[in-house]
């Protein structure tokens, strides 16, 4: 059984009570949050507070708070000497205040305020000091179902930046795909399929080997015809910059 | 019934002879490929041919082909005054040869030889000049179980291009996601529930809701992290312009 302190009160925050709070070996015994009316709904499923000074030691407390605030909560845990980790892709695992054991539980994962999260999609980039701590990371994944890796703090800070490319700036081009489809008065539902059937593709063949299309085959009639099609410069520029990048990739010659 | 000729051996082609052999309102009667070898292990589901005269008139007959040889096909055809449609997101649906009535199939999904199609997930943007004519392709197809959309030959140039957009270069920034992580040592695997929920996301809401990160929330210092930690050039002007695209999409000031 793990007891956890549980800080913060953002969606990862609270997508993680949920889960911990159905898992048979872990039990959150407090909650902070500086605001407890984002989270008195939970006030009978444990001990709601709004000092960082009522919190007592646990297994783990987690410090689920923006990048910012965390070495300061860090500095004004009441307790020393047990495993505190915070969840943040950028965050270095010193900047958490030294005076207890430090580790890092990040998710690599998408959230939303409404959705339901299945932990069992949540890769949990696990980091400690300490290798014991790490066994104790591994029990608090595997009890929610999540898989994990082990990962030192410049990996997990390039997987951030990767995440970006694959998260971010993806929904950018599904953007870009509505905007394009919207001009023509296209209903956005016809694209829907494909965007999801890419994303599959991925799971079991590597983007280099998915790879198709104009740029792909160097098909310069067709990537002409595309970029004479488009009025948004900013979209025109994406264009050339992403068919080039192909064509990096495959070894073919340049727009 | 319909009555199917198919004219082809592509992934698509194959793809599509499956789905109307195994539909109960389909027959494909003949089916053509320059090259019988490619379909010769269905000479038993089907007539198999490797001249265009040995083609019969059908209810439709379907060219599966690559766009440069559609036109020239169409006008090799032994028939006239029959329903004949291409499957191709950029030819015109004026390049089919007069002589027959003329439509577009256009299937909006990728498709990888291997892959078992499930044709639900493929939407058909359909075309003719006649009306009476969209009713047929609309019966073909509904009876392979995928939803259609009647769109023009603009919109479906435009809708080509998109695809462009949200396939083949998303799926280059799932390329450049694993080249970031390979050179860390750090298994691509991570990224894959991430890459599933970012796409699953827009299914239920529009990509501008669904937009977060760095970039939307103007995070100058983790922007310029980025750039920093990015060491190809080409990544460092991508990871550029998205940024500099989705600040134009949300209002938000230049890099």
């Amino acid at each position: 059984m793990l007891n956890v302190s549980l800080i913060g009160a953002g969606n990862l925050a609270t997508h993680l009570f949920k889960a911990f709070d159905k898992a048979d070996e872990i039990i959150v015994s407090r909650w902070y949050s500086r605001n407890l009316n984002k989270i008195k709904s939970y006030a009978n499923r444990t001990e709601i507070i709004d000092k960082l000074d009522d919190l007592k030691a646990a297994d783990i407390c987690i410090i689920a708070i923006s990048d910012d605030a965390i070495a300061g909560v860090s500095q004004q845990l009441p307790f020393t000497d047990r495993l505190v980790v915070h969840t943040s892709g950028s965050v270095g695992i010193h900047e958490l205040d030294g005076k207890n054991r430090r580790g890092v539980l990040y998710p690599l994962q998408t959230f939303s305020e409404e959705a339901e999260v299945d932990f069992g999609q949540v890769p949990f980039c696990l980091e400690t000091l300490d290798k014991d701590d790490l066994t104790i990371l591994r029990q608090l994944a595997g009890s929610i179902g999540s898989p994990y890796y082990r990962i030192s703090t410049e990996q997990r800070q390039t997987l951030h930046l990767a995440a970006v490319f694959v998260n971010n700036f993806v929904n950018q081009l599904y953007r870009v795909g509505h905007e394009i489809t919207d001009i023509k008065n296209i209903p956005f539902d016809i694209l829907k399929p494909l965007i999801l059937e890419t994303a599959k593709k991925v799971q079991h063949m590597s983007p280099f080997m998915a790879q198709t299309g104009p740029a792909r085959r160097n098909d310069s009639k067709t990537i002409k015809r595309h970029l004479n099609l488009l009025e948004n410069p900013m979209h025109k520029e994406l264009y050339e910059k992403l068919t080039e990048s192909i064509q990096q990739t495959h070894g073919r010659k340049k727009l």
